[in-house]
């Protein structure tokens, strides 16, 4: 997709195509939107993470209680978002035996009490033994480390997602 | 609902019960969580409003563009969230007839060509003739002075949505 495309939008499209990069937020897209003309995808990701960076700690805290579990109650209900479905089955979390639900749920359950939020990894970054290392692993930081940990997997979903829809859409058009 | 058992809720109940009662923003809800325990109701509200204010010119904008048009595509096609479609309903914008349609149609595509996000009113506090008014009377204002006065009407849904919960929940128990 050429970056004069996106220019073009209108607010209700533009929303539409990048109103879930990051999840569940498409309040950030709409909020970008006012920024245009974007130079580039890199300009598009610049704005949001300006965005983010300059909301209080409670809406860092907040975007990131926007995210569904890993292996949890909404891939379990079938309720994910579509983007969230596709990355958690290419982890590995769709098929996990029920030892490893288990665990996740635990670890899972553990990380959310410990800090107010949930587990946010780039699934599409990192393999299934990856994932729970790195669960254990972050459980040992402090809260305010932890959101700002969390908050840079957002951006590297965001910079996933982003990248997506521009391939997607080159392909459509083929 | 006593207000010790909405402090009492996860994050993820708090997410489910109250994230729509700014459109289709759960970021707020999720990030105002941080901020328990609330005292009362006006308290949540009192967050939920300063998140608001603190947000940049291109957030409350976008928040703006996160709601449905008045009598527009999501009505016609059935998308509506819940809430939009009881309160768009209530106004009488489900019953327009087609003249009326092609009159909101007309009007809300000019105030988004003006202002870059939708007509937003409380429905709940107008009834279908001041909706039209105003509609073509806000028209006139400057961008600012709309983005503000737009976001005040953003707060009433807010606070009737938050009663609104507080109410069918009280109901549901009796």
């Amino acid at each position: 997709m050429d970056i004069n495309v996106v220019n073009a939008l209108t607010y209700e499209d533009f929303v539409k195509l990048f109103g879930n990069v990051v999840e569940k937020c498409p309040l950030i897209s709409a909020a970008i939107w006012s920024h245009r003309p974007f130079k580039d995808l890199a300009d598009i990701e610049a704005h949001i993470t300006e965005f983010i960076i300059r909301l209080p700690d409670s809406g860092k805290a907040g975007i990131l209680r926007c995210h569904p579990d890993l292996a949890g109650r909404d891939l379990q209900s079938g309720t994910l978002t579509r983007e969230s479905q596709e990355e958690q089955s290419r982890a590995g979390m769709t098929t996990l035996d029920s030892a490893e639900v288990l665990q996740m749920y635990r670890l899972n359950s553990e990380y959310k009490e410990r800090f107010g939020f949930p587990f946010v990894i780039c699934a599409r970054l990192n393999k299934k033994a990856d994932i729970v290392g790195q669960l254990s692993e972050r459980l040992k930081n402090d809260r305010a480390a932890e959101r700002e940990r969390a908050i840079e997997e957002v951006k590297k979903i965001c910079s996933l997602r982003l990248r997506n829809i521009v391939l997607s859409d080159i392909q459509t058009k083929l």
